[in-house]
């Protein structure tokens, strides 16, 4: 006790599992790069490190979904908890909204509402978590997975996502990590942060390889349908015939209001395999016990989901193609780096950092540190999605904005490359 | 693998810590008795096992709260991501409102903002939870720490709350049930599910003891100012001199909006005790990994906080108090039945039940069963906040139903018991 001999005087304090797992997620290079600002900079600073275009004006959400929240929150009739799920009228406008384009129909039963894609993630990893089961997550990453999975001390085996092939999933590395403990694959799709969306041919081969290996594929689709390249959006739901697939999905990037805390966790489980296995009831009980989405919110869904139209969807879309074209035309022109992929999806791009051209840096955090303290400029640091020396970059933020940002970073690397570099 | 020789065809499945810990939660119950209702009973259902009186009219929000909300939502200046603690304009104004007659200032950098209570809940408990550490539950208990500690595998030691003293803690049973495992003291003032309130002796008491084990005291201060009886509501926080304290708290019961997911939990922390411990620190990184309130309920607080008056919260309390006395009275003519306690506070109150007087019906879960089957009345079995052959009733509905639930349950209760008990 306390006051025993030899003993301390208070029994809490650190606990170990968190600072190993989460102490190196996003918010933690944030906010290193936020104590490295120079308060005596007057510029603006220019946030290229968190995708979160919401703060900007070209980026402002359609005023239909306000109004449906406004709506929903001065009808009175959504003040109250909701349920486990979620209400039945937002579980059905989510699956009919899913449903769309989709050869695959989504029952409102197999739709859980989460408080955002983070709540998802939260929910499902923990479920997953059984003692000795590992996951196969990708790198680079989107962290917050591999720092949940560390915090229930589930087994993370990262397989690699290969540059040279439009940042496609090395499929023979995911067969050679798993074991008959791996419980599931982490598909990010389109991708943050590598810019890319997966092709249907390569979203076939990903679902063959998982039924083979007899896991679960959990497909993040938080950035459904945000693409401007080439390749269409595909869910993985068209492949629910080849492999249980546990859809992940929201609001937040496509109606730009990650503030609104609202999305989802399909199970799109046609031979009722997961249901059988006892997973989705252990989901229920996770959920029972898991926070819910804003009531409110829920009540809005449906208006939001119906009124929002095509031309708010199609010019932001233009928006974000200018913006991945000014980064990666931008990013050509700077000596230390290269952008081994032009982005045509999400709001990222991953770019490759050359410190040895570099007089005074020795890596990517050193680099991003010093850039956040002369330039007022935040950028992550590779290392913080598993690839050190490379830069996680996002182009989704005003259009001058970013120009200005992709100029300040232009002029620091040329300031800090090596003499005979220089022009 | 799956398809190799005598393994199972798919790796996931059920999670058993998720069915021993969770399964027993209060909704488990609560679809438990949905699943007793007669879709033949025309009568409205009345909901008197869990405490949201945010449907009826008698409980409306006030205007100025949803206004603020509105305001803060149609300003557009609150879609982004919020960071860790939650907005700096909203930390401020919890930690002014929580100060408010306090004779300790919170600072805002104590105040860390979370998804209602449960989020609070959570992200503690899941810190707090390093190997071998127990936790001091109350029995009856508020059954969300217990699911969250059993999920967390930290071990639960319950101590008794004591009928007979005014639903006290048993503070001997404390002392006995500590070791220098233990990290943390849970009570819950004023409280769910007993309906009274500690005094400020008691509290001093749990303070001093918790001091001597060397142990934080977790305030769940939910039902903050719900009191209608005689002892006032005082905040655990008055004796941080004492032993360190972290408050919890929401805005669902007083404001009525338990659908807006707005809570917070609060470091008490004069002497720096729990910062210097670590604990603090890992608090903040399961923060950072965790869900954040909605931002633009976040960036309405202030205006909440403020303009909410006085006369909304002594209308409520007067309704409140009108409904625990009509509770109190009713229950009273019921055979079967008795309250050892008259409500002062909060929303509930703990009834024993006798079985034995009772003809067919053997314990609390198959009275909550028959009942809601033939009087389409839901009450909590005790059994889902630890005592068994009691019930758990709120008396936070509308007052005509509430009337009308406790006559339902008067002829029930009549009609089960045994003849020579009868008129």
């Amino acid at each position: 006790m306390g006051e025993a001999g030899g003993g301390k005087r208070w029994n809490f304090g650190a606990n170990e599992v968190v600072e190993l797992s989460c102490s190196q997620y996003v918010r933690y290079y944030m906010n290193v790069l936020a104590d490295n600002l120079d308060p005596t900079d007057n510029r603006p600073v220019i946030p290229l490190a968190h995708g979160d275009p919401a703060p900007f004006p070209s980026f402002r959400t359609d005023p239909a979904a306000v109004e449906a929240i406004s709506d929903a929150l001065h009808s009175g009739q959504f003040n109250h908890y909701a349920n486990t799920s979620g209400l039945p009228i937002a579980r059905k406008a989510v699956a009919e909204h899913l449903s769309l384009g989709l050869s695959y129909q989504i029952s409102p039963d197999d739709v859980h509402l989460t408080a955002g894609g983070h709540n998802a993630i939260d929910v499902l990893i923990s479920t997953l978590a059984v003692p000795g089961a590992n996951i196969l997550l990708p790198r680079p990453s989107y962290p917050m997975y591999n720092a949940r999975a560390g915090f229930s001390k589930l087994e993370i085996r990262s397989y690699d996502l290969l540059p040279e092939k439009g940042w496609e999933v090395d499929l023979d590395v995911v067969e050679a990590l798993a074991d008959d403990k791996t419980v599931a694959i982490v598909v990010v799709t389109p991708c943050n942060p590598c810019g890319n969306v997966f092709s249907r041919q390569h979203l076939q081969k990903i679902a063959e390889t998982a039924s083979k290996l007899g896991i679960l594929v959990i497909a993040d689709e938080v950035y459904r349908n945000i693409t401007f390249g080439e390749t269409p959006f595909v869910s993985m739901a068209e492949f629910a015939d080849i492999v249980p697939v546990m859809l992940l999905g929201s609001i937040s990037k496509r109606w730009l209001v990650p503030g609104w805390r609202f999305g989802w966790m399909v199970t799109v489980d046609p031979h009722n395999i997961m249901k059988d296995s006892g997973l989705v009831h252990s989901l229920v009980n996770v959920l029972n016990m898991s926070i819910d989405p804003v009531t409110f919110i829920q009540g809005a869904m449906p208006d939001i989901l119906e009124k929002t139209k095509e031309e708010f969807f199609s010019g932001k879309m233009e928006i974000l193609r200018e913006c991945a074209e000014t980064c990666y035309e931008e990013i050509k022109k700077i000596p230390c780096m290269s952008c081994p992929y032009k982005p045509e999806a999400s709001m990222f791009t991953m770019v490759k950092l050359e410190p040895s051209v570099l007089e005074d840096i020795k890596d990517d955090l050193e680099f991003c540190c010093k850039l956040a303290k002369e330039e007022s400029l935040m950028i992550l640091p590779g290392r913080s999605v598993g690839f050190k020396n490379w830069l996680r970059i996002t182009f989704a933020v005003e259009p001058a904005l970013l120009k200005d940002g992709l100029s300040r970073l232009n002029k620091f690397a040329q300031r800090h490359s090596k003499k005979k570099l220089q022009p």
